[in-house]
């Protein structure tokens, strides 16, 4: 081990391990499901979901800046967010802003960050964090990164679990297993297993257990053990993901080879590129996250996220709203300046924008990405 | 008698009674119960309800022109949609619109015009016919107009009651009372009473009794038995409007007149200043119509007729509506050229406007009012 963190503050007694940590902010999903709020020009990341009036990505920002500095920040996204991310990050260095021709899925964005940082700097500590989810509780999201650093120096990939406080059906699990002896990392096991969603029964055997958390997706590694692991179960993928690297610090040649290479990059998430197999094979480790987190993944859970956790509330978002309403449950969403009325409708969902409206019921807000599917097939791309 | 129906044609074979009828639309109300469609400016009746190209007003004047042509109607209606009624209704003759400075309810609007044409022809018969109901069945509207007019003719204020279909709760109705003798008018009977909106099984008792119509609010009488009638319940009301009239047909006189009498008349239904007392007196009759009926009162009623009277439809309502919806029941009202998305809703009222939308139920159609008063209460007049 390269140290111990002391955890007082971060940037004074850091570590050599978190002095040599870098976030990588991937920014890349439209949220379907939380159409038509979140669209292809405006995805759910650039969206303020909480009320608190910044978006989701400069809540992730700012989370992850105290780490190690608004110079270790790099945000992966699309061509087309290119001046909204940049907009709304203004400290983010030109070079850490790596732009995608076409989304190519998780694997794609962290491996190449990964690529790119380690030839900067080859002993990187890469922790990658969704740009769309919400946390409550900074402090101790650093404090859990911290310790998953700590783990990553030991040379695991290492993954933050949730510690679960309901029997959620929309997550997946990580099944914990052997406690690991990583100095500063007091809380980190080996992982077992992923689990995909649960039913409500088996959810509930998950909570009680003890054995169990939610996988938000966070992955703290060292470059070449991600980067390793990915070779052994995607060769492919990570000899173009290694070639593009290699290019693209070098005006002359990123273009050629981003053109060149990444329609060739394959379509694949890094939970089963990297995460599952380093899991079977004991390389995945996995720390408690004892935060408030959600990934906002549909209206249901923004309807909960915003109405101050009682589920009599009606949840209402949006500046300018203008809500008369009887409804004691669900959710509105105003982006315009109309007057919205509800009358005797429980657990609804309704979400008017200037183009679109959407009304729904809690209970079918998993199904609003089949109305987006709908409407590509339908050619009305206008809305999307 | 002056003569009798021949019922070939109307414009031929003409009655004397026939002749000297003269249609009254009142073209007052609102209609707060399909608020945010109708509104204050642009009240129910200029509204195309029926998908038919053509407004509830306009329907109402085509309904009526055969009767006695297009110089014999008049239209009672507020100053502000002076404008709109006469785009709508080319030929309708300067003489014939009667402005309100302000609405003072049914019985101010039907007096003043029978006052005013009583004036101009003393043995005139004047029908009333609300300018926001729905009939489907011209003919059979007209040759049962026919029958009341002879009706009229014989002395009776004569209403045209529904021939019920179902054991509707949300009308009033007229029982049936002795058969009267009237040539020209078979179907003309006494009323016996009204009766208030009945509870459902009260309503079936109704239905299958056989003895009870619904209250379409549709008055023929002679003028000068109508104001008569009005003369001995109201008095201080008819001195009102009589004085109002004689003043009318002079520029000169009308202004100071109607600025000096219009804030005094009393707002009050014609049911309760006339109908009511008429037939507690033995002197209303009643034709019954066996034409197609709606006062189209709530969302609910509005669903169901634009839903080929089918209850698993969906019903849309406009021009440009663009409704992606998996509903089996309800009404989506499409004022915007927004996508509009329903996802597991049922039975659901989407009435969506450039300023307003409303989100309801058709089981809570009836309580769309109380939003219209309590955006009263809270000043919110611009979307009134």
């Amino acid at each position: 081990m390269r140290g111990i963190v002391t955890r007082r503050r971060y940037g004074e007694g850091m570590t050599t391990a978190l002095e040599r940590f870098y976030s990588v902010i991937p920014a890349g999903g439209i949220g379907s499901r939380l159409w038509p709020l979140s669209r292809a020009d405006a995805p759910k990341f650039l969206h303020d979901l909480t009320g608190s009036g910044q978006s989701l990505l400069r809540a992730t920002w700012d989370r992850l800046e105290p780490l190690a500095g608004p110079d270790r920040i790099m945000v992966v996204t699309g061509r087309a967010h290119r001046a909204a991310v940049e907009g709304q990050l203004p400290d983010l260095d030109d070079h850490n802003i790596v732009l995608e021709s076409e989304p190519r899925d998780s694997t794609a964005a962290i491996a190449l960050a990964a690529a790119i940082l380690m030839k900067r700097e080859p002993d990187v500590i890469i922790g990658s964090f969704a740009a769309d989810h919400v946390i409550r509780g900074d402090r101790l999201f650093r404090s859990t990164v911290t310790q998953a650093v700590q783990t990553a120096e030991a040379g695991y990939i290492t993954t933050i679990g949730i510690q679960p406080t309901e029997p959620a059906i929309g997550f997946g699990y990580i099944k914990t297993g052997t406690q690991l002896d990583v100095p500063g990392a007091e809380l980190a096991t080996k992982v077992d297993s992923f689990v995909e969603k649960p039913d409500l029964k088996t959810a509930k055997r998950y909570l009680h257990s003890g054995d169990y958390l939610w996988n938000a997706g966070m992955y703290i590694s060292r470059a070449d053990v991600l980067l390793t692991e990915l070779e052994r179960h995607e060769p492919e993928m990570h000899a173009l993901v290694m070639e593009l690297a290699e290019a693209w610090d070098d005006p002359a040649t990123r273009g050629p080879a981003v053109d060149h290479i990444w329609p060739r990059l394959k379509k694949i998430a890094i939970d089963y590129s990297v995460a599952e197999p380093a899991a079977a094979a004991g390389r995945l480790a996995v720390i408690p996250g004892h935060f408030d987190w959600d990934d906002v993944g549909d209206f249901a859970s923004l309807a909960k996220l915003n109405s101050s956790g009682r589920k009599t509330d009606l949840a209402i978002l949006g500046e300018n709203a203008r809500v008369l309403s009887d409804a004691s449950s669900g959710i509105v969403v105003s982006q315009s300046n109309r007057v919205i009325s509800l009358i005797g409708v429980t657990d609804i969902v309704v979400v008017d924008t200037p183009d679109a409206l959407l009304v729904t019921t809690s209970q079918n807000a998993q199904r609003v990405k089949s109305v987006v599917d709908a409407l590509k097939l339908s050619g009305r791309d206008d809305v999307l």
